[in-house]
């Protein structure tokens, strides 16, 4: 391919791509017997299912502005790159959970990855109420592996430093987790939107002097704290199951970052999928087992990460941080450590949840969840109590130490009427 | 010059430098007037001084190996390359604290800069007891100025990240820190030694696994939190005065770190001066008058420091964190964040200050402060009371929110006999 960009069109794919080994000897070498569709539901990018004689893959390209908003929001296509090497080390640190990468090209903005068949992304069976067997497990330990071993307790200070140096360009797409994620729900951000309705609830969020002090505290991890790298969008719709099977998509916004942001962001769409359900469904006993189901999950999804890096800590702490010269090798014991580092994150990710609950009902990019739902008065509702919620999380994120209260919580305000 | 790298000697540094204009021009076109002496007295580099029919200048070079060490000590080239980087934002950051630049040469290592004429290191004149007036003022406002001006308080993100991703690349001197520092004292390590008869509180030290974590979670700090870019160094030692101005030097160890490392880092080394005093002066008046006085160094700087902090706070927040958007633009007041943001910081000045007050009398590095006694038993009593603070700050960091406090117990400790 020429080097000069020029977005991919269901037409120009075959011709263009044909010549690339890598992707000819897993779809076909003859560009005509290849039928090409464009299934790109994100915000940001053009995704192509490209299928011929051999094989079925899928070819992801950037464009050189957001999707959701058109060209006068111009984006860099540099994000590929970082997610293709967000693709290489997830990979690398759990193994299988990610698609395969076929091919990389980085002036195109383009990669070629495995086409996950039969599998659909997270929030559309969250909203149709399908269960998944293996979730948990596979989200809990994903989100424990990359977060252990991107980090210092695991990576040479070297590769870790120089990781960090290179994520900390991705600069614009961590601009736009700076921008509409932290700040924009807190003020009257022109790209804001929300369901009519809200408007009380948005002024005691923004009256809340403490609350946004919070806000800004995480902010400034989000800026500083570059532990480890997070997938950095690790929300439902970064998610593709099968009924049994569980794989993760799309880290464009990967960066180097709090070792509790992911999952504490996956553990808001959980819950913003919990308060939209009584929008998708009204039989009483369906919507009780589905909403039990959620909670479930998150509550698993914890256990398993706690599990999975208390066993990374013990036996793969290789890094420079908190050393066995220190602590093992003079017979001492460093588990208060772990539960520290474990404590402070945790405090973390309930502050992110609470603060993601927040911008996906009032800043730019919503969520389906609840977007679906066409009876204004039912969503405004159902939003109101997500959105009380989420403040409640950032302002007491240091004391809520067990995923229980949090649950209980849901469950109190899943029965509140706030407006 | 070649790009090839040598060091340069007494002999030929005058007709290797004559060529460079900016050198030329502020020395005197003639080499053979010439006069070159050398004054490196730290532990890392060629310095030397070059006068000649205009005027004089100092030429920093960097070894390819540690000095202090030796050969068996590789060490990159590159830390001049830092160096002169953090020199240019610090002189942006806080104007005519630095010395003047007048060349770089990235392949030799080599930097030529403004001579400090009449000033003396700070750690000799601390020795000698000799007192600067001005010191806590010029220390705490640059302290505090590349602090918030090197930070996402004040920074565009963009740029701020282009920093860090830079600095990332200060792989080797940040090694030395995170070795030297945080870990060695704590253990066995090869490059470590102590005054004798100290093995008891090296023992009290090192089986105090609580002190170790916090140590360690220090450590994570330092590698993970690059909030603004701190000097690296700021021991006595990187200070120059004359009796009445300060300039700060040798910032070869800069790195995007805590925003609390360097103000830590400078009390540590107040400190060390402090509890070496009775080593070098018997008279009890002068002896008590001299203490006294590096105690109200170390108050005032910590006062100057907050003031000039909070003054910045209020009038260049033009960065993305804690934007005026979400609180004054509301009519909220935001310097319970300002509060918050302090508090964090000073617990963390407080551990680093007891850290290095623990490495400088058992790691490699050791400060002339307590070397220069001769007398070993006194030199080891007033180490103990050193090291047992030290102690005492790393395990009550968080509760330590006066500078009294610590000033208090330095009093205290001064008396002790721990041996």
């Amino acid at each position: 391919m020429s080097s000069e960009y020029k977005a991919l069109t269901l037409e120009t794919l075959p011709e263009r791509l044909v010549t690339v080994e890598s992707i000819s000897k897993r779809v076909g070498s003859n560009p005509s017997n290849w039928s090409v569709s464009e299934i790109g539901d994100g915000n940001l990018n053009l995704v192509f299912i490209v299928k011929g004689d051999i094989g079925k893959l899928i070819i992801k390209q950037a464009l050189p502005y957001v999707r959701l908003v058109g060209d006068s929001w111009p984006l860099t296509l540099e994000r590929a790159f970082f997610e293709y090497n967000a693709l290489v080390r997830q990979e690398e640190r759990d193994p299988k959970r990610v698609p395969a990468i076929h091919y990389f090209d980085r002036s195109q903005g383009l990669i070629a990855m495995e086409y996950l068949e039969n599998y659909k992304i997270l929030r559309g069976k969250l909203i149709l109420g399908e269960k998944v067997s293996g979730l948990a497990e596979a989200l809990g330990k994903f989100c424990a592996r990359t977060a252990f071993r991107g980090s210092d307790f695991f990576m040479k200070a070297e590769e870790k430093k120089a990781d960090v140096s290179l994520f900390q360009n991705n600069v614009e797409l961590m601009g736009i987790t700076e921008s509409l994620v932290f700040t924009d729900p807190y003020f009257e951000a022109d790209r804001n939107h929300h369901t009519s309705g809200l408007d009380t609830i948005i002024k005691i969020l923004r009256d809340d002097v403490t609350m946004k002090e919070n806000v800004q505290h995480m902010l400034r991890k989000f800026t500083s704290n570059c532990e480890t790298m997070c997938h950095g969008d690790l929300h439902s719709g970064s998610i593709m199951c099968t009924d049994t099977e569980t794989r993760v998509i799309d880290p464009e916004f990967a960066f180097y970052g709090p070792l509790g942001f992911d999952i504490g962001m996956l553990m808001s769409n959980y819950l913003m999928a919990f308060f939209s359900q009584p929008g998708h469904r009204t039989n009483e006993i369906e919507l009780k087992d589905y909403q039990d189901w959620i909670l479930e999950i998150i509550d698993k999804t914890i256990q398993v990460f706690y599990q999975e890096f208390s066993y990374l800590w013990k036996n793969e702490r290789t890094g420079i941080l908190y050393p066995r010269a220190l602590f093992e090798n003079q017979g001492h014991d460093s588990s208060e450590a772990l539960n520290h580092i474990l404590k402070e994150s945790w405090k973390d990710a309930i502050a992110i949840c609470g603060i993601e609950m927040h911008r996906r009902c009032l800043s730019l990019a919503h969520n389906a969840d609840f977007e679906e739902i066409t009876d204004l008065k039912v969503r405004a509702k159902l939003e109101a109590r997500n959105l009380l919620m989420g403040r409640e999380l950032i302002l007491n994120a240091g004391s809520m130490t067990e995923i229980q209260t949090v649950l209980k919580m849901a469950k109190v305000f899943n029965e509140k009427d706030p407006l």
